[in-house]
């Protein structure tokens, strides 16, 4: 699969990691004691092949899409607030926007497959498909489709890392996609539909129950090979989903970490460990979503969150504002003093 | 108990919440889609009586005193790590420093009752004893020497609060404070010693036995009345504790939010809130710490953990790390757009 998109991902650099892991345990604390903070700075280090790493520029990517499945009534919202919201975006009034100022990132919009026609200087315009078609009648792409969208992630992730970016979180919009995110995981968890899906942005029991009965039609009328990845990504996923594929590849093949974000990001993080086993070390878990589909995927991944806030918006929230908490771990890391420095007694 | 410092301590400002909540519920996201995010604001309206309130200067207040029950072989450290950890925050390269410029807080260092001499130009010295005596062998303290250590922590907030500062986070440095904290927490919150007593700065299995003895021992010999918070403050406390109860009871009285660290200033959040229950409103748990006694003060408080990533170091770092979550919350409630101004769809 590494070779299908002509990528390489390699294993963490363990010099790099044991060197970090040494200097945690000089710096004036117990050893341990940052617990979380101190994991954080190890896997950077393997990561980026520095000791001491540094974030010099993070850019948050929003992958917009629409979902054809919108048609048989899963979600509170209309499909309308797709493109409404991606002017949102590039307006800076949304939340992502207001936390990526906080955490000093940049934010990337990129339109892979949104139903309308969006027009602006800053939006990233890349469209597959004016999204995908409805998965309850049929596939919800072409693999085709789904290899493009993989590819329009991966240009837009190589562009941001040859301009200087070193961190990337990855974030979503697109109106149904929960829906697509439930597929995703049942089918690669071996878990049944009902355990993976949730309310999303708002729906009530009777739509819930709905919600849930039209992922099962799905999975039953496309058949998905659940030993496939880009099968299973190609029948139910998601154009967006499908982008932050690449993303997560891209910066994975090129020693750049990435966070992942909730529940949409987090099927997105499974296809790509499915498909490259590899690229799990390159992740941070930025937050557990509301989503009881995201705790499902986390296990899979057996990856940890980084905070635990009962979001449950996308966008790249949750996992922005995990990266301030890298930042925090690389700054302990950085700037402590060690116990020789310092003059202070080490344990007795 | 609140004439007993001179102050009052006033329920947070409901009408400026339920502004902040219908604010919150206008903003472009679902409602309730930023979890914790959306209560922090709402609560930070309660406490500073702000729709949309602001946090301009921050300041960690770290307690630093000594522990006469070390003479048992309770800690890790030495008791001489105290001074020269107080040395190491004020040169600027321990971890609370690293995280202190990470998060924009000012590092305050209080001596409130360090055995040996200190002097530095830096250094806040309120020394009210040259540490505690052995609890095990008697009170820690006097009566009259855990109500001026309460009163230096007044001090010591009203003089920042005056100054500007509108966010205090707790901080503590103390070799043996662990075992003064948990004998007050096993005594307030009525529940056995080896329920509340960890490995502090990373003790053995014999040794915690050893811990866990000297606790039972010292209330045996002490017998804090339970339900008088001062006496078991005074009987089983630290001095550092103590300074962080008038930290907290200035703050509150001040509207002015308080965030609190792990097992030590969970310690002094419970003796506080005990005193004055109105305490607990301008109270935030900025983390839950590897001291399982820290999980039980945070039930006896009803305060959710707004970080958990296994710290168990104090200085005020889970604390101060917890800010940036509060700047991030407000970042959000003030900076969003409204569904009016953005022209997004609200739900169906």
């Amino acid at each position: 699969m590494t070779q299908l998109f002509n990528i390489t991902i390699l294993p963490l650099d363990s010099n790099a990691m044991e060197q970090a892991r040494t200097r945690q345990q000089q710096l004036t604390k117990p050893p341990g004691s940052m617990g979380r903070l101190e994991e954080i700075a190890i896997q950077m280090a393997g990561i980026t092949h520095q000791v001491v790493p540094t974030i010099q520029r993070k850019a948050v990517v929003i992958m917009a899409a629409d979902h054809g499945v919108t048609a048989e009534g899963v979600s509170a919202y209309p499909s309308a607030v797709t493109p409404q919201m991606v002017l949102n975006f590039l307006h800076g009034g949304a939340a992502i926007n207001a936390l990526a100022r906080h955490a000093g990132a940049e934010v990337v919009v990129v339109d892979v497959g949104v139903a309308e026609t969006i027009q602006h200087p800053l939006l990233v315009s890349r469209k597959v498909a004016h999204g995908t078609a409805n998965m309850a009648q049929g596939p919800a792409m072409t693999q085709v489709q789904a290899r493009a969208a993989i590819a329009v992630g991966m240009d837009v992730a190589m562009s941001l890392i040859q301009q200087g970016v070193d961190l990337i979180a990855t974030g979503d919009m697109g109106i149904g996609n929960t829906t697509a995110s439930s597929a995703i995981t049942a089918s690669l968890a071996h878990v049944p539909v009902a355990l993976v899906t949730g309310r999303g942005t708002g729906i009530d029991d009777t739509q819930l129950v709905h919600k849930i009965a039209t992922i099962e039609r799905a999975l039953a009328s496309t058949k998905p090979n659940t030993t496939d990845p880009l099968d299973v990504l190609t029948k139910v996923g998601g154009l967006e989903i499908a982008g932050l594929v690449g993303v997560i590849l891209a910066a994975a093949a090129q020693s750049v970490p990435v966070v992942i974000d909730g529940f949409i990001s987090g099927a997105a993080a499974l296809v790509a460990t499915r498909l490259v086993p590899a690229v799990r070390g390159y992740l941070f878990a930025g937050h557990v979503s509301v989503e009881h589909g995201h705790h499902v995927i986390l296990e899979q991944l057996k990856l940890s969150p980084l905070l635990d806030l009962n979001l449950r918006l996308g966008e790249g929230t949750g996992a922005v504002l995990a990266t301030t908490l890298i930042d925090a771990a690389l700054r302990l890391h950085r700037d402590m003093a060690t116990f020789a420095e310092a003059g202070v007694s080490d344990k007795e």
